[in-house]
């Protein structure tokens, strides 16, 4: 029978992440900045909030890092994850595009979020930490930070976006099935949720309202370590096990892809997946085409500035030099939560800027028609934040069929929506608009960008 | 690093089917009777309901049966499932026991029950039916069919236990998703339905019901085809790709197992994973001890009989030999709705009462609390009905500690618990007790028993 499934063994697991920063073109990635100073962090200031590998990790320009043999173990709970050759989509589409899906869903919490979880516990564990903190969007970071805490013996507690929190009552269940604490953001725990609470009780939260109260937590107690999901070098870095695992696949399925696809909220996913098949084209190899599929409600890579911004709303953390729309933006309460991020990853800004990305944003409606398309042809149920990519390689697909070619197209399916299905309820409820971000809430949340200066 | 995942590769999804049938050792299964004549159906009357190829493999003594390769093809969208070795709950339990589990929450559905969905949509659109109906208990079976429907571009219609359909509107949403149609159970559709909402309005509902309501949905509409989630002959043959995939990945692991361990609701995931294992021993290979671990809420196997009742409440199906509750039995609205079955497998019945199988009974609590331990030890969140089975290992894992020998426990962990965290959230807030069904009810639902002269 024509092979669907490429699977591979235990020992394929990676042995190291790649580190892309060692293949980028031109001038090194812009250094994070401490807001006070206006001058780069140093790593005694990093040290506030990482233990040394991960500054090691976050700052080097080494090709690769050794994973810990601790690490693969705990990954060998699920990984390596299985790539598809979509063949009944493709059927369905009536395409000559060659469509493969790498699934993260088979990790323990239902998405890619463990790969980063997993090596930052045991780093703060390592360093002494006996609990973990962190912000959670939709909650896959959350419950993958209550897993890995747990599979440490560390306490952990989540601050997670209101709108979500109220959306998917079953991912706080989960992190406290683990034995973490989940808080609603913006909470009155904190200095920063008093203060937006006082400003708009209703307030949906965001991830950047978030990030500040776990910042703030963070500060006050020296035995936790805080987390972060997305954004970071060293995250995008740890999630580089996919793309490495993708490419070996391929190889599998004696074929190579013309063009990648990943969702884009952080850009840790995407930056998972595409930055293997990217830096062996910097390398000198195959040209691949990658695209960030972003949502139209949060269009940060679309319609954002690459400029010096914080990535918390609290304005607690250092500045990034990234694509965003201004740290006091509240997207609008979509349900792909994963992906209302303000800020990109700092490498995947870059690669955008540099050309290595093609940046794509999609309607929520669009993107939930072409989950329901891809689940009615190969079963599995996309979470809201992966149906952009779904749409996206639908589209690409959709064109190779009018262009009568045949492309392979790779796309991220980084978690199953069994969570989420409250999202597919309101889709076929017909309750849901593309959700596109409109211009006045965009300019003001654009003035509240800060004036720094380039280093 | 020790190995802790043992993959197999897509080709060695397993070819054929294995029959326990043609292994049982003593006279053949009895045969289910017609209700009216009380003589064995025959292949006409079966034809009501079944298409020619799954009357031959619920009643044929062939050992295998191939498996047609478009079933194989889909199958390959998520199978060979993986089998793990559970290495941190060991050290967790500090066992000498070699604990393993064969994962099926890795299907779309998140359960082992498109394993036999699949074919049975199969050999119904080739018989030329253009739609499914089917009755469902926690939802699992249904999500499966409106899978196994879409896959061939069937409609589907499921009956869904009401008690189950209001604690986990995800299902439905699910189900919904794939373009079935989801009915809670009592419902004012069918005669069966309205019959048991005039005596009882509040009816939480039951399998049985659900039965009855599918059949009679059924029975007024030639296009259907009725399919069902368990109990039947060839459900249990289909389900034995696990255990045949179980046993390949155990010589993987070299090992072999003294106990395998399945929870039991009509049966079809403790057949599926244990039946290939116990072929092997009916041959004359290395005895196995089998374990159907049963919710104590519904202790089919431990206090029921071995009598020829209905398997549906409304009594509109045949009469099967099996362990039975008495096919008026509503059981309390326990979590592990999957397990809230009346009646068991007859080749399931027909192994215990060989001594082939031994049955325990489990209450919710003691197994909520094994699926929590699990899940911090092993990262997967277990479905409530796979708890049963992971109580089980845990209590033979720790009887291998007291009495310090290494066993090795095989287990079925038929689900993941996505679904199910409102019964996770019940356990923590301390909601629940064991449900242990009482003599009471016991006693008024055997009664409904009919007497029936062994044939």
């Amino acid at each position: 029978m024509p092979r669907t499934k490429f699977s591979l063994a235990e020992a394929d697991i990676p042995t190291h992440w790649y580190n892309i920063a060692a293949d980028l073109p031109g001038p090194p990635l812009a250094p994070a900045l401490n807001a006070d100073t206006g001058k780069p962090l140093t790593r005694d200031e990093m040290a506030h909030t990482m233990p040394e590998p991960l500054i090691e990790q976050e700052t080097g320009t080494d090709r690769t890092y050794e994973i810990p043999e601790q690490v693969r173990e705990l990954y060998a709970l699920w990984r390596p994850s299985p790539l598809f050759r979509a063949r009944r989509l493709e059927r369905a589409l009536d395409t000559p595009a060659r469509i493969y899906y790498k699934y993260e869903g088979v990790a323990p919490t239902g998405s890619h979020k463990p790969n980063t979880g997993i090596p930052q516990a045991y780093y703060n564990k390592l360093a002494g930490k006996t609990g973990l903190v962190t912000e959670t969007g939709a909650g896959q970071w959350g419950s993958a930070t209550a897993l890995s805490a747990s599979f440490f013996g560390m306490t952990a507690k989540i601050y997670m976006v209101k709108v979500s929190y109220r959306q998917k009552p079953y991912r706080r269940s989960l992190m406290e099935t683990y034995g973490a604490v989940c808080v609603p953001s913006p909470s009155p725990e904190t200095a920063v949720g008093r203060a937006v609470l006082a400003d708009d009780p209703d307030s949906p939260g965001s991830l950047g309202i978030a990030t500040s109260e776990a910042l703030e937590a963070f500060a006050r107690d020296p035995s936790l370590g805080y987390v972060l999901g997305s954004g970071a070098n060293h995250v995008l870095l740890h999630q580089t096990v996919i793309g490495q695992e993708a490419v070996r696949q391929l190889e599998l399925a004696d074929d190579y892809p013309d063009i990648v696809v990943g969702c884009a909220g952080g850009g840790s996913n995407l930056a998972g997946l595409a930055f293997p098949f990217m830096g062996a084209m910097l390398r000198g190899g195959t040209p691949v085409r990658v695209i960030a599929a972003e949502p139209a409600a949060c269009p940060t890579l679309t319609k954002g500035s690459v400029v010096y911004d914080y990535a918390d709303t609290g304005r607690l953390g250092p500045l990034f030099r990234m694509h965003s729309l201004g740290h006091a933006f509240v997207p609008p309460a979509v349900h792909a939560g994963g992906l209302r991020a303000h800020g990109m990853a700092p490498l995947v800004s870059r690669a955008v800027e540099d050309g290595l990305i093609e940046p794509v944003a999609v309607g929520q409606v669009r993107c939930l028609e072409a989950g329901v398309t891809f689940a009615r042809a190969e079963g599995v149920l996309p979470a809201p934040e992966s149906t952009h990519a779904v749409r996206v390689a639908i589209d690409e697909a959709m064109r190779c069929r009018e262009e009568g070619v045949s492309r392979a197209i790779v796309f991220g399916l980084s978690g199953h929506g069994h969570f989420d299905l409250a999202a597919y309820d309101s889709y076929f409820a017909g309750e849901l608009n593309e959700a596109e971000a409109d211009d006045e809430t965009l300019e003001r949340a654009a003035a509240s960008i800060p004036q720094v200066a380039a280093v």
